[in-house]
């Protein structure tokens, strides 16, 4: 169950959170072994933090860095995927082996979704594969040292975007993992002091990225609300043990 | 952010589904560097395929391999990790840097949170620390090449012990991941199909274990009941697509 990259295949490369050694052998060996790399960098900075954490397996492939819109807008955020989905599969039918870098897993909330979807429609789906990565919920939670699930616990990850959504949520699982906090922290924060959940939520902000990770045990204590973005909040709102037998 | 594995601590280590090359970098030199290790084994066949998977890290340390029960019954496996974390804390109050091998991720459902448990009344928190691993679920997924989640999507991951609880979680997410899904597979088919969802339902079993594994792309086929056992179900059952801004 080891896998190669092979000539003519593409390869969603899942890098992990943010330290080069939470990446996995298999998605350094393909970052290796790769001929051309796709990596995204922000709008914001210019920079591509993908291609930073993986850089000890970059050497000398083609490297296409885009940047890919913040916005939330279907149709150009689709335009955008089909111009790097060309520019793939063009390799790819040059026979190259071709990998995408992702931060995380790019199965969970990534652009690897928008990118697979649109070389679909381009090239046979058995030359396509995703290679796991460790999410930052994964990370938040080992930084954390604190259980996710254990026996019968429900874990429910989802966008903090729709705060009547998060308040369902709550009364139906034991764990919440919440992305995309953003400017809503305050609010977020007010909902789970009126559950009496506050003391019960952590959270942690570039996890794994060096000299930019912070850390909150207890979104009881003052907590800067800019740290909204980037961050992951883990809240442990119950827990189900094992039935008896 | 580079984690070495020091003399008197303690690291939970995932090692991933099953092949060896989807272990991290850093789980692969904690356990290089570690002077013991502990690692389950299974009652039934009296092996430990977390070994096996490790094998390439693992030359020469000290190993408890320990059965665990696999009765669901909270005093005796409490008994069981006591002895476990008696044996760790011996080996880290003499300076020695320990680690426990796991399946997955030490925090989805592991054993590790039990011994965690019990080492936190025997050592210091700060010496206590985990390595996350890539979860069967992100395995499975990436085998099938399927989006667990994009956009607004919420995901949910639990046990298929409660099929009334599966039930109700079909109701409040998009993508339903089940674990342990055993003797009820005949049973879970039944309410998918009452749903609409068997066709999009996937089973992965045994997922990145050479010579083991089993996908079902589409649970409307035929399944041998059996594979239950090891596997993972994903349901997507919609998808919550961006709101307009």
């Amino acid at each position: 169950m080891t896998l190669q990259a092979e000539k003519g295949h593409f390869y969603a490369v899942g890098i992990g959170p943010g330290a080069p050694d939470l990446i996995t052998l298999r998605a350094a060996r393909i970052l290796e072994a790769a001929d051309a790399l796709v990596a995204p960098r922000s709008e914001r900075s210019g920079e591509s933090l993908a291609l930073r954490i993986a850089a000890a397996h970059v050497h000398g492939q083609e490297v296409l860095v885009h940047a890919y819109p913040m916005i939330r807008d279907q149709a150009s955020t689709r335009a955008s995927w089909a111009q790097v989905a060309d520019w793939v599969a063009m390799r790819m039918e040059a026979g190259q082996a071709v990998a995408q870098l992702t931060l995380g897993d790019p199965l969970l909330y990534s652009t690897s979704a928008y990118l697979l979807e649109c070389l679909l429609e381009r090239v046979p789906a058995e030359r396509l594969h995703v290679v796991p990565g460790i999410s930052a919920m994964q990370a938040a939670a080992a930084a954390f040292g604190a259980p996710l699930t254990v026996q019968e616990d429900r874990l429910t990850l989802m966008p903090a975007t729709d705060l009547a959504a998060v308040a369902r949520a709550l009364d139906g699982c034991e764990t919440l993992v919440l992305y995309k906090v953003g400017g809503r922290l305050p609010a977020l924060r007010a909902l789970l002091a009126e559950r009496g959940l506050l003391d019960q939520a952590r959270l942690g902000c570039a996890v794994e990225q060096a000299g930019r990770e912070v850390l909150y045990r207890d979104l009881g204590e003052p907590v800067d609300a800019a740290l909204g973005y980037l961050s992951v909040v883990l809240v442990r709102c119950g827990h189900r043990p094992w039935r008896e037998a």
